[in-house]
Formats: structure tokens, C-alpha cells, sequence
């Protein structure tokens, strides 16, 4: 598994417009420099981007005594993507320009007992045929769809190969979905969601290393490491959520014991609130929501109960962070999703003080670990990430093929 | 901390030299398709390690209808590397040519007691004395000289930040020996020495995702992650001896509790003996390596102590391992360093049996998990390894030097 010349070239592509939706307008001079590209490399991704209206031109600069620099902006209206948040009690859609601007929202519950393939696929088809006719985009615009779903999949074949909250077992999510949805279509997990929601727009910009935990009803680490998303060798890397915290500890429904989900996932949370007062006000026995939302109201209002179960969590939490600080010795630690977003500052004060009891010196003095400052859902914004990734993707074969065709001519075609 | 063009340089020099060594003699189109380089790229990387006599010319290829291709190889003769492997009770030093093969050896026991710097730092100067005087190889062709000390370290300052065993703190550890030694020196640890030791020249050659975890008496995982090693921001990454299998478990020198290396190490290892039966004649208790060799003897005779030890054992390094696996989802995992050469195939046995009961189905699948193949000590040859790396990476220098300086003539000097 060696990494081509089109690994790196389609790398670079990401860095540069990555860099462009960071910095819109900017020169290529510039691009070069926050990239480490050559000036001739940043010129050819450019033209590939403008080829296709990505970004337009936008004017000129002064350069000190040289000529004016041409100057480059992200072109919002040139595309739309759409990131589908499939969860394992909603389905989130969200519809975005090209500067990942929201322009639309569709929101989908999925009740219990409702988890069937083809009654989640309903509501994905329900919810992104409501946010493209909220946007009136013409269809032609969607360049793509990213679907995110919890547990391990396959992108290469579109299968999600288990999903553990609701038992499936390969189910061939894409062939079902395109039944229903004509854009292209992209399928990854929350956890790398998160990660690249992180990489282009969040926390870990501009970072090499950087580890995305991501605290939900399943619990996850993605890892950017070397300044791009580590997969793994069959993109399943980032499954710190079923490593082991306690050795014979809680059991938990991979098959393993004592996995770090089990104390720090959503009903792992409402395990630690039920062990230490069965029958707490704050429990909302079939609701995880409910009940971290009630969480993080006792915190704010100083109840006891609620301030040592967001005390225990963090303790736990803070033991498997500081696995990942030893282990990865990473910039930057992000906690995202809406676990980590509802209990937000107390919940990351006491992960601070805890992982410092924890970690080796010297990687906790080279690491900060911060909120997630994305706004809106991460994973939604992640899934369409995923979807722009794919259309710069086909752009660089379709580059790649008109090489090829031109091969043995002596000027090669524009 | 963005990945330079200059780092992307070096990483294709290295790939491109662990090819030629690999595969001497070999051609520059062959090198291409290896390594994924252009034609272009690896001419001019192959130019530069002629220049430098670390390969020459060897003859011509026929090519089917084509011209002749030209055959290259590694100059074994080109320069010697000394490896430097420093660990709690010895000191190895072995010396090599360019094409890695060891050439001289020495060994100097570290006695209790003896474990200050400068004690230390005379062991070292006195058998890298002994390896040059050995090899009768003329100081100018050393090229340089890896050294490798357990713990914490700081690359560029060389110092040696934290060598918990022996309790050192910030030993300016290359000043200190270059007052002895007049080579190029260079500083890093053991489990990165064992990566990169197999990465060049093992079981992780030709993998993008690897883990090298290395059993001694501390315990750690050389991460090799998109076919280079894994460092980290600070040069700390792979302290997976220092992540929590057992919370609140048994009290590890880090300050932490249930550190994997507590159950694994070599005295974890003594520890699981001693609490199965504290009066077990396998029991050497001021001898590691007695008590894992009577270990590893015990096992081989059937005796159901030793059995039953390292039965424990490889559960606790098994589920320590299957966090790897689901985190780092790596194509191999490479058991390494003196304990696991030691206690070998049946501790093996045991270790994939009980990865099998704890790792994620799907990153399970992608991985396999062996024992090194380096027959000769793989710290000292990693050590070495650095020393070749620090070499090319002053060519690269060199190089850039070199444009720099033509700059604005017509044609740049050779
Ligand atoms: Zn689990
Ligand atoms: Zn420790």
C-alpha cells in the first residue's frame, strides 16, 4: 500500500483550496508560502480550480516594486454539497455553498424501533429532498452527497458494515440511498466526520497532528496526523472508543470489556449518574438527551449529583486523552460532538486538570486541548467535506486522463 | 508546524536509498515504480547519492526493445554507521557498512551503581573505540553515529530529557559525548530506533501503517503511519508503555496507575511471577534477563509456572495491542526488542490468540502481527539507521545550498 504521486497531488489540491476557503481573497504567492508548495505547483492547482468554477478571479494586489498579484476567492455560488448526519436517534441534513456556508436544514427523528435500513433511508431521502428545495439550487449544482453513519464502513463499496447500536451488518447503504438520491454519494463514519470538519474549518487547521474526540452516544478519535486524515489500512483507524480503560471492566457491546465508551459514550454517562443514585431526577431512562441536558443544568446550577457525575466522566475521559497524548504526542486534542458541546466549559475544565495528572511531561507540555469552535453540526459539515473531497478528487482523474490522452502531442490541450 | 517541500525531499531520498538497498542492483525505472516517484524525481535523488559514493554504477539492463537501463547499487564501502543502543544494563555498539551489515561489535556491562552519565558516557566512548579500532575503518569514512537512550528525549538539543530508570533528568547527552567521540552524532530513543530499524530493514518495509512494539525493560510502539515514523510535535510519540490498561491499577514510575508497561515490561513480567508464587525458583530477582530466559526455558520444558506467566503476560500485552489495532488500524504489528526476542514464538501464540478476543472485526482483518525478523539487535541498528538518515538529510542541505547559490547564473555548478 504505497502512496502515489496522485496521493500527494490530490493532498496538495486539498491543502490549497483549504487554504483558499481560509484566506479568500488570497494571492498564489501566498498560497505558496502557507503551504510549503512551489509557486508553480500552487499555479497549476489554481488553474485546475478555476477550470472548475471553484474559485473565481477576483482582482489584483500591489506587490511591493513587482507587478500586482493576481488574487484567487473561494466561489460560493459555484456548487453546492450536502452533508447528511445519520445518528442513532435523528438524521441531520445540511445544504452548503462552496465557502461551507449552510443554506438550508432538514432535521428527521428516528424513533425506536425505527432503525430498519429502509426506514432510515426514507428519512435521509425525505430530508435531503426538503433541503434542496429550501435552497432552490438546480440539481445540476450538487456536486455531491456525504453521508455519515455511526459504527464501521466500507467508503470503497458504500457498505456500512456494522453499526452496533442498531445491530446492522452490511448493509449496502449507498446502492439503496442512490434508489433515491441521483447526486454522487460518499459514505463515512462521525468519528472522521468530525476529524475533517475539524481539519478544513475548526480547531485543527493548520496543524499537523491532531486528535478529534468525538463524544456521542458512540465514541471515537480521528486522527489527523501529518497534516492529512489517518484511515488506516481498511479505514477503520480511530476506534479509541473500544480500547481498553479497565481491564474486565463494564462490558461492552463489541464484545470486548471496559472499553472507553462504556464510561464516557452517552449511556455510559447515564451508567455513571445510575451508579451513583439509582434514582436521580436527572435520569431520563430511555433519553440520552434528556439526561445530559439535565446534566449540564444541575452543573450550572451547582447540583451535587451532577457535578461528581460530570467529575467521574471527565476522570475516565481524561485516562484514554492522556493515552492519546502519550501515545500520538499530538498539537491539539479537540472534544466535538453534542455530548462534548452540551457539557462544554465545566466538562473541559475537569479533562484539563485530570489528563494533566495523567499524561508524560514532556507531550502534555506540547499539547492543548480545546472545545470544538465549529458552530453548527460537525458531522453534517464533515459528511459535505467528505462530498467536496470527492468532486476535487474526480477533478484530478479527469486532469490525470487528459495527460494521458495528450501524451505524445506536442503541445498537450487546455 | 506544516510539512515543508524539504521535508517531502528528504522523505523521497530515504525512500528511495531503502529501495536501492532492498533491491540492489536495481534500475531508476524500477526505483520509479517502487517508490511512486516520477522517473524525473528519482534520477535526480539517485544523482545526488552517486555524488555522495553512497551508490554507484554496476553495469546495464537490457529493457525489452528499448536502450539499455543503467543498474545501480548500494556502496557498501561508501562510509561506515555506528549504532549506539544504551539501554538499563548494557551498552551495545555495533558498526556497519553502508549496506547495514555489521562489520564490528562491542558490549560494555552497565553494573548497578554505575548508572550516572558520566559512567555511562565512558562505556560508550570506550566501545565505539573498540568498534573503529575493530573494523580498521578510517575515521573519515564514519558517517555517523546514532545513539539511542531509553526515556525521553529532545532531538535537536540532544539531550536526554527523562531516563526514568536511572532517574535522569536533562543530561545534555551529545555534548557530553562529544567530547569523546568526533563523529556526527545523533540522539533518539529505543522504541524509535526498533521502528525505524524495521521500517529500512524489516517487517514494517514496503507498509504504510505499522507498529513496532517494543518489549524490554520499559515498553513502548514505534508508530509508522503513511510509510514514515510517526514523531509527533514534540518528538514523544509511541509512549504506549505509558497508556492505562488497568485504571487505578498497579503504580507505574511516570506517576500514572496500570501502565501497560507495569504488566508487560520485564519487571512487570517479574511482577506476574512473583504474584502467582513469590517463591518460584524462575524467580532471579535482581536479574531481569535470568528471570525471562528461565521463562522462556520453563515454557519450552511445559512447567505450568512459566506457562501460566506468560499466558497472563500476553493477555495484558494482547489487550494492550488490540488498542492499537483499533486505534492506528496498521497493516502489521512487529514484536520487538530482548524480551520478545526471548520469550519468542510461544509468547507469540498466545498474543494473537487473545488480540483475536479483544480487536474490532474489521481492523483485525487488515492486521497481522509477527516477530521481528532483524537477527542482530535492532536498537543498534535503528541507531545506526538515524545516523544514515542524518547523513542524507545533510546532502539535502548541501543541495539546497547549492541552488541557492547558482541562483540568477545561466547554468548552475555541478
Ligand atoms: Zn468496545
Ligand atoms: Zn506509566
Amino acid at each position: 500500500m504505497k502512496r502515489t504521486s496522485r496521493d500527494i497531488r490530490t493532498a496538495n489540491r486539498y491543502e490549497v483550496l483549504r487554504q483558499i476557503i481560509a484566506r479568500s481573497p488570497t494571492s498564489r504567492q501566498e498560497l505558496a508560502s502557507a503551504t510549503g508548495l512551489s509557486l508553480a505547483t500552487v499555479a497549476t492547482l489554481v488553474g485546475e480550480l478555476l477550470d472548475l468554477r471553484m474559485i473565481t478571479e477576483v482582482g489584483f494586489e500591489d506587490s511591493a516594486g513587482g507587478r500586482p498579484r493576481g488574487l484567487v476567492a473561494v466561489n460560493a455560488a459555484g456548487g453546492a454539497l450536502i452533508g447528511v448526519d445519520i445518528a442513532e436517534t435523528y438524521v441531520h441534513v445540511e445544504l452548503f455553498d462552496l465557502a461551507l456556508n449552510v443554506l438550508a436544514r432538514a432535521e428527521e427523528d428516528i424513533r425506536p424501533g425505527e432503525s430498519r435500513p429502509e426506514q432510515v433511508i426514507d428519512h435521509v431521502a425525505a430530508a435531503v429532498g426538503s433541503v434542496v428545495a429550501q435552497a432552490g439550487v438546480e440539481a445540476a449544482r450538487v456536486l455531491g452527497v456525504g453521508v455519515s453513519v455511526p459504527g464501521q464502513v466500507d467508503r470503497a463499496t458504500g457498505i456500512a458494515e456494522y453499526a452496533p447500536n442498531w445491530n446492522w451488518h452490511d448493509v449496502p447503504l449507498l446502492d439503496l440511498l442512490s434508489e433515491h438520491i441521483a447526486y454522487p454519494l460518499h459514505l463515512d463514519n462521525p468519528l472522521r466526520a468530525c476529524a475533517v470538519a475539524e481539519l478544513w474549518f475548526g480547531a485543527a487547521r493548520g496543524h499537523e497532528d491532531a486528535v478529534v474526540v468525538n463524544l456521542g452516544t458512540g465514541v471515537g478519535a480521528g486522527l489527523v496526523l501529518g497534516g492529512g486524515l489517518h484511515r488506516g489500512v481498511s479505514n477503520s483507524a480511530g476506534e479509541w472508543g473500544h480500547t481498553t480503560l479497565v481491564l474486565d471492566g463494564r462490558l461492552c457491546h463489541c464484545g470486548n470489556h471496559g472499553c472507553v465508551e462504556t464510561y464516557v459514550g452517552a449511556p455510559g454517562i447515564m451508567r455513571n449518574l445510575r451508579e451513583l443514585d439509582p434514582r436521580s431526577p436527572l435520569l431520563h431512562p430511555e433519553d440520552q438527551t434528556a439526561t445530559v441536558d439535565a446534566l449540564a443544568r444541575g452543573v450550572a446550577e451547582g447540583d451535587p449529583v451532577a457535578v461528581k457525575v460530570v467529575r467521574d466522566t471527565a476522570r475516565y475521559l481524561a485516562a484514554g486523552i492522556a493515552d492519546l497524548v502519550n501515545l500520538l504526542n499530538p498539537e491539539v486534542v479537540v472534544l466535538s460532538s453534542w455530548v462534548a458541546a452540551r457539557l462544554g466549559e465545566p466538562l473541559l475544565d475537569e479533562v484539563r486538570e485530570a489528563v494533566a495528572r495523567h499524561a508524560l511531561r514532556r507531550p502534555l507540555a506540547a499539547t492543548e486541548i480545546v472545545l470544538s469552535p465549529i458552530p453548527t453540526d460537525p458531522v453534517c459539515l464533515g459528511a459535505a467535506t467528505f462530498a467536496l473531497e470527492g468532486a476535487l478528487q474526480s477533478v484530478g482523474q479527469r486532469a490525470a486522463q487528459r495527460v494521458v490522452s495528450g501524451k505524445g502531442r506536442t503541445a498537450p490541450t487546455a
